[in-house]
């Protein structure tokens, strides 16, 4: 089963890279107000049941993805 | 307008952090098979006109956001 874990900053949290990328934007023209970075995983599991691969991500999640003190996710298992 | 920008590498490109991520994921017992790894951006562009939101973002992937040789990438307006 292919599952997608989105990793993002929790609201709040300073996301130096994408300060910097819209510094970039901005200075290349467009007229960007914000701009904040996130990590995707698309990850393939060894199971055919749905609630078991989304509870596996959730635990991939707790254990490396995600930073519990800094971090939000979103997971979503995609069609294959 | 908010966009959304997910970047990722193109089919057939090597990924090392993915690859890196699938052997951590399964050293820690997870059946893992494989991971991709991607990037996120949520761009706040000065734009009422979804059209026009939408040909920014291209412009900003072909300018800075994606390499055109090895990234593919996905534009989504997001709701405000």
């Amino acid at each position: 089963m292919r599952l997608r874990v989105e990793v993002r900053l929790k609201p709040g949290h300073f996301d130096p890279e994408g300060d910097v990328t819209a510094k970039m934007l901005r200075d290349l023209g467009f007229p960007v107000t914000m701009v904040k970075t996130g990590k995707v995983y698309i990850v393939d599991v060894e199971s055919d049941d749905r609630e078991e691969a989304l509870r596996l991500a959730e635990e991939m999640c707790r254990k490396l993805l995600a930073n519990p003190v800094k971090d939000d996710y979103s997971l979503e298992v995609l069609p294959t």
